[in-house]
């Protein structure tokens, strides 16, 4: 069995006036062992929250903007805001106990918890992270699939839940799973109405010569961490950086395009829905360098 | 805490030759205590799928109904067939090992266990039911919402899982959450080209003069196992019955409506959008008597 870590939180609402300053609000639990009830919402209705965090060198990327993403996913999901404080010393909690490793990857999940019980379910988990350096290099084939939503969703039908990152993932693997019968590794959701969005847990950016593009993300996607790190690293190059519509054609005829996430980080896309793409091994490399280096 | 019974199922694939046949296949769990991993993909990813049978008197109604939609889910997100004989020993023992109610549930659930391990993680669980009779005979105020979907979905994006029971229902408990917020009790989903759907966790009944309809189910909506019931019962009575495209408009104009589901069973539509509609208590009521004394 893998090394892992696991802490869970026990309190992932905020602070009662009345409760001790000095506890720390998590406990370290085996990881190893079973922590959760059949009765969890997160296991029986996938109602949740959750962000992946890489760490590399012991230190946790992008933790910030994570935080504040999680804490705007519980917000559209209705949960109890999450005491950042708790979850920042949970996730140092996560990578002290960890043996350390280049890369590692921590997790932290918010449910709705036992049903009825009106007590969140809260964790974090810490694991090494695989090897993506194939991904990395060589790129991956991606397909376009629909998400059946228009790009407007989010604004008329916010019950909808896109641009949360929520637990109910059954169909982001369904269309991964996809994309394997289809030959490739991974997938680039389109709108019904023909407007690229996202990975099923990445981000798309394109690059037309000095311009570097993803999509806008009041069309119902996540506002990308890792994309936000790899925007310092283009504008530092010199590109022009801009959040757009982008029509699905659009992919076919970049320059470039990488799908970005937290752990995989830039993986470069070589082929889209059976076309070659170009790879900028250089350009590649230099962002990679860049997004496990980062202090951000 | 209430009583309940809990049956880990050991053997959800189908069985192997070589495995004794006299396994029974599932163990007897305490239901208060932890049984779930923090890695399994039913907690993560919602990845999983479930079904929830009505239990009177010891009789598990519409079993078999049940346990085909189940290896259909099962079949639309690429998990093992589940050996039914297992499944249908396991709910008998949930409902062995629980204290005789009038009323109670069980709960079929099978996930797509941790990540990597390649074995599912299934259980029963058993309890209790709610008081429903208000809902039954006073009946349920609901509003319409857009799924976001067209009506086509399920054929055009098979890998959106429209259809499938799958736990990540994070979706339809925010639907639930937004109808509570506009004053009403439950929710009916309206295709994105305006065509009535189904409850986030019941099928819609309409009643016009002697005909009773349904939305047909190639419409990304689930078979419901209550509504087939009560099929029977409208046939019996002499009403005709079809499975048709709705158009959003025909609820309001609708003589009678009802939301049918497992634990609840038939709900009369009291309001939609805030419009009354027309509650038959005498057609309700027999109904109801129907369906939690039929054989089915």
């Amino acid at each position: 069995m893998n090394d892992a870590s696991l802490i869970l939180v026990t309190r992932p609402v905020q602070l009662a006036a009345d409760r001790p300053a000095e506890q720390d609000g998590f406990v370290v639990a085996d990881p190893h062992s079973s922590q959760l009830r059949v009765l969890d919402l997160g296991a029986t209705r996938g109602d949740g929250i959750f962000e992946t965090v890489s760490v590399t060198g012991g230190h946790a990327h992008a933790l910030e903007p994570h935080l504040a993403r999680f804490a705007y996913s519980a917000k559209l999901l209705d949960l109890p805001q999450p005491d950042l404080d708790v979850w920042r010393n949970a996730v140092a909690a996560a990578i002290a106990n960890h043996p350390p490793v280049p890369e590692m990857f921590v997790k932290l999940v918010l449910t709705r918890g036992i049903e009825g019980g009106d007590i969140p379910t809260a964790w974090v988990y810490g694991e090494q992270s695989g090897d993506f350096s194939a991904a990395r290099t060589e790129g991956i084939r991606v397909v376009t699939l629909d998400r059946g939503y228009r790009h407007d969703v989010a604004k008329t039908s916010p019950w909808l839940l896109q641009g949360a990152k929520t637990l109910s993932y059954a169909v982001n693997r369904s269309a991964i799973r996809e994309a394997k019968r289809r030959g490739a590794d991974d997938v680039v959701f389109v709108s019904s109405d023909g407007f690229l969005l996202e990975g099923p847990s990445s981000t798309l950016v394109l690059r037309n010569g000095n311009r570097i593009r993803t999509p806008k993300t009041d069309q119902g996607i996540l506002a990308g961490t890792t994309q936000a790190s790899a925007f310092e690293f283009f504008e530092a190059e010199g590109f022009e950086t801009s959040f757009e519509m982008i029509a699905l054609e659009e992919l076919a005829a970049a320059d470039a395009a990488w799908l970005l996430s937290s752990v995989r980080q830039a993986a470069p896309v070589r082929s889209a829905d059976g076309l070659d793409l170009a790879v900028d091994a250089d350009l590649t490399g230099r962002l990679n360098d860049h997004l496990l280096s980062s202090p951000n």
